[in-house]
């Protein structure tokens, strides 16, 4: 049951958002358990966003909310994944780039809370 | 003070929001000594969602945030009541929504915090 | 490396964007160690906001989140300052603005975590 958000201020295609949607089902199986069957993802392109006071470089927001709890390791192996895609993707510089993780004790899916 | 981000990849039309509104407004008193009257919400249709890897069905993400905490039973049944106006007036399934629920200790509302 | 959304009901000007980025930008440093040299904004304007079961006022939800925690003291000052903000560059009523503040403990930069 991962949720992950994503917030960009370039123009993501059709195309690229599938080829991310794509990666970012194979990297979800970095936290022991999960795979892209349970992986729900949202992207929002062209957003007003700034970093450091700019708006003139390419920025991205990305939010990964998951039920219960990972271990430091996965969530460093994450980073550094989702991280590596949205630069090769994207073209947008790492130092750009935040990645939050939320995790939640109560998450409701097909009617009932896990 | 909750607050209620609704996210679908369908269309919702003004009149249906109304009524999702509505029927929102009355859910919320599943939480105790909750009420419409400081329930603020969110509708954002027609995004660009996926789940299990397909976009091709209607797929909901909601998030509930709450200040403090509630008893498992009260969302056990909001999880249960907001499935069901979802997929009676978008006729999403119940296997393709998540409601994510939000805990926070700090909150702001007419310039002091709770 | 914190992170500010800022969602109304209301059009915000490209010129007002930038005055409330810069404002923003003065304002994250009442979290004692934070600057707007590593301040991400997002700003979504017309959105599709309900407060009280109303739509006909104008309406503000902004979430601050921050990579661990910070005290009492900062966050009632950073909510009477976003709430003065607000109100003043966009007419906003404070009683129609709502600051949620969201601790995480993990948190992506340039591919590596916190």
């Amino acid at each position: 049951m991962p949720y992950i958000n994503t917030k960009v201020n370039v123009k993501i295609s059709r195309e690229k958002e599938e080829v991310l949607k794509s990666r970012f089902g194979k990297a979800i199986s970095i936290f022991p358990g999960k795979s892209e069957n349970y992986l729900m993802l949202s992207f929002e392109d062209e957003c007003n966003l700034y970093f450091g006071g700019k708006n003139n470089i390419g920025i991205a927001y990305i939010e990964v909310s998951l039920f219960g709890k990972a271990d430091s390791a996965s969530y460093d192996k994450m980073t550094a994944e989702l991280t590596k895609i949205i630069n090769e993707e994207l073209g947008i510089s790492p130092s750009a780039i935040y990645i939050k993780y939320e995790e939640t004790e109560h998450w409701g899916w097909n009617g009932r809370n896990f």
